[in-house]
């Protein structure tokens, strides 16, 4: 990797908190739960389409999610949506016959998720300086299960659970912003999303664009780049962690 | 200090998440507080009565959180209520004339409280069994600042601002529970205060009492001994985590 390029701008030095999406940007849900959940069914005689059933089910994440925001449904967080999800789906990809304690363990799987190779590195070396939490449309135990399995250095977890609100509604940006005592402009996300990034961009935040361009694999249509003027744009979390970290502090 | 005596009862076999008390039970806020603004003021050229001023602040600390759980305040984070408590008590403690950096420096001497000696030992112990976390009425940027100076190991930072209630309202213990998807049988609050205790017992979360007698210095008048009938009573922080980790596991 060449050296980074220092790319901060004055108003960097002012950023006190950094937020991260979590489900793409820090973690590989894709290539987590594949082969996670194939291994599973070939030691449990579940011979499912394991590839097209995770496809399918993140391909619901968005629809379930918009639904409450839309307030068709009640607030109902990230594991209850996956269920449900899990349970419309897994018929038409093979997958019937499952124990309760089994549908737990598959629909749990989004709580087993791994880093992408450069992530704890990477919060690692912003920990010491920054305040880290994520900022994701997951629950509050999908994000400290994962935290403590992968080893994420969070401060907090912060997330729509917390909030009665999903993302992209100002009141997750804002509400971590409050509960953190810092202004937008002290705090900044970090997503692999533009569409996430413009949404805190809109509301005071700063914001760091890293590319996950295999996050969905061959399905992968959008984010190949940053597509805003984003404060920061680096090439995966240890660039982006060097490039912080090489901003001017004024604390 | 002698082996410790297991005494837990079967239901601890359920227990999957502590909740700690901070201010007295994780923290010394007395011990902490005094020396440091003490020295503080010598070198600054603050004259004050130090002692008088700390212990009348943590006297004001339940009356104003009264006036929330009561309504007569719209929700108010402790940093606001702790800030306003100073501000009416400094001058008859000698303390004026402080810039208003000085006085975010005093008001934040809460972020800065250090743990009891065996508070880091007891939650390092745990934190591979228990998933862990405070449940205190400080708030959240208060409660982020204090464990990254002291090195507490917490999952998560719930508190009164999360809920906005105040403890011993039950929207904080059952907010708690909720967040992190279990039952109230499968928490357990760890706390040197009889009352918090007994607020929690009531909702059906587990209890642990661990004395802190010297909490309130000359003025402490209770909380010597459990004053219930709690899951666990422990001589400190190391017996609590060792008490804890001879149960068996469920799971």
């Amino acid at each position: 990797m060449p050296p980074p390029t220092p790319t901060f701008t004055p108003a960097l030095a002012d950023v006190r908190a950094i937020l991260f999406d979590v489900f793409g940007t820090v973690v590989d849900w894709r290539g987590s739960l594949i082969p996670e959940l194939t291994a599973w069914g070939q030691a449990h005689g579940h011979d499912a389409n394991w590839t097209g059933l995770v496809d399918a089910w993140r391909g619901g994440y968005a629809p379930s999610m918009n639904r409450v925001r839309r307030g068709e449904l009640p607030w109902t967080n990230l594991d209850a949506l996956h269920r449900a999800t899990l349970e419309r789906i897994a018929p038409r990809f093979g997958l019937t016959g499952l124990t309760e304690a089994e549908m737990q363990w598959v629909n749990q799987g989004w709580h087993r998720l791994k880093p992408w190779a450069d992530s704890v590195p990477g919060l690692r070396a912003l920990h010491p300086r920054y305040v880290l939490a994520p900022l994701s449309n997951g629950n509050v135990a999908l994000l400290v299960n994962m935290a403590r399995a992968a080893g994420l250095p969070w401060d907090a977890i912060l997330c729509a659970e917390v909030f009665g609100h999903y993302k992209p509604d100002p009141e997750t940006y804002l509400g971590a912003c409050r509960l953190l005592s810092l202004d937008p402009a002290q705090v900044m996300l970090c997503a692999a999303h533009n569409n996430d990034l413009a949404a805190a961009q809109k509301l005071g935040l700063r914001t760091a664009f890293i590319p996950r361009p295999t996050e969905y694999g061959p399905l992968q249509v959008r984010d190949f780049a940053a597509e805003g003027e984003w404060d920061v744009v680096a090439a995966g979390m240890e660039d982006f962690a060097a490039r912080m970290l090489s901003a001017p502090s004024s604390g």
